[in-house]
């Protein structure tokens, strides 16, 4: 799907790592919330509160899931889910678009 | 308004500057349209092409509109308007989050 209908949009972003990760806050009829995202260049850690599936839409990365010691790469398109209260890592190469979904 | 309601947001990004300038568009019950975007540091020329509303919800940057020889300073909040079919620079100092209106 490549828009979300009947959704609430918080205007003001979510800023993390000096603003190269950014994001805003969607959230659909029936309360569930997703995130829509860019992240510039660069290695991140990412905590989680709920489980995260994160669906790449564009861009060059590589991801370290928790308790994983292998990096899985995704290139253009992709998606990893991430358990509730764990920590991922990313390596970003080219700017990413995503879209988070919180289960 | 601290969220849009009943809106329809488009979920691939638009990036501009690698990265540096990238937004999400959001389209009203009416038709109209707005983008809720974020600039990092940097120098930025864009070109308009119908009346833009520039909101700045958080950032420090300078805005040099269209026949004017003299910068406009925001901090923090502020709004600007540019005309159609025009030009306008902006000096970007921190992280600037925004929403533009187009009539």
């Amino acid at each position: 799907m490549s828009q979300f209908e009947n959704v609430t949009i918080v205007k003001q972003a979510n800023v993390y790592f000096d603003g190269k990760v950014t994001s805003r806050t969607v959230v659909f009829a029936d309360g569930t919330k997703k995130t829509l995202g860019i992240m510039l260049p660069g290695e991140y850690e990412f905590g989680t509160d709920t489980t995260e599936i994160m669906e790449i839409l564009a861009g060059d990365l590589q991801v370290l899931l928790p308790g994983d010691s292998e990096w899985i790469s995704i290139s253009g398109k992709g998606e990893f889910t991430v358990p509730a209260n764990a920590k991922f890592k990313l390596i970003v190469a080219t700017v990413a678009d995503y879209c988070c979904s919180y289960l």
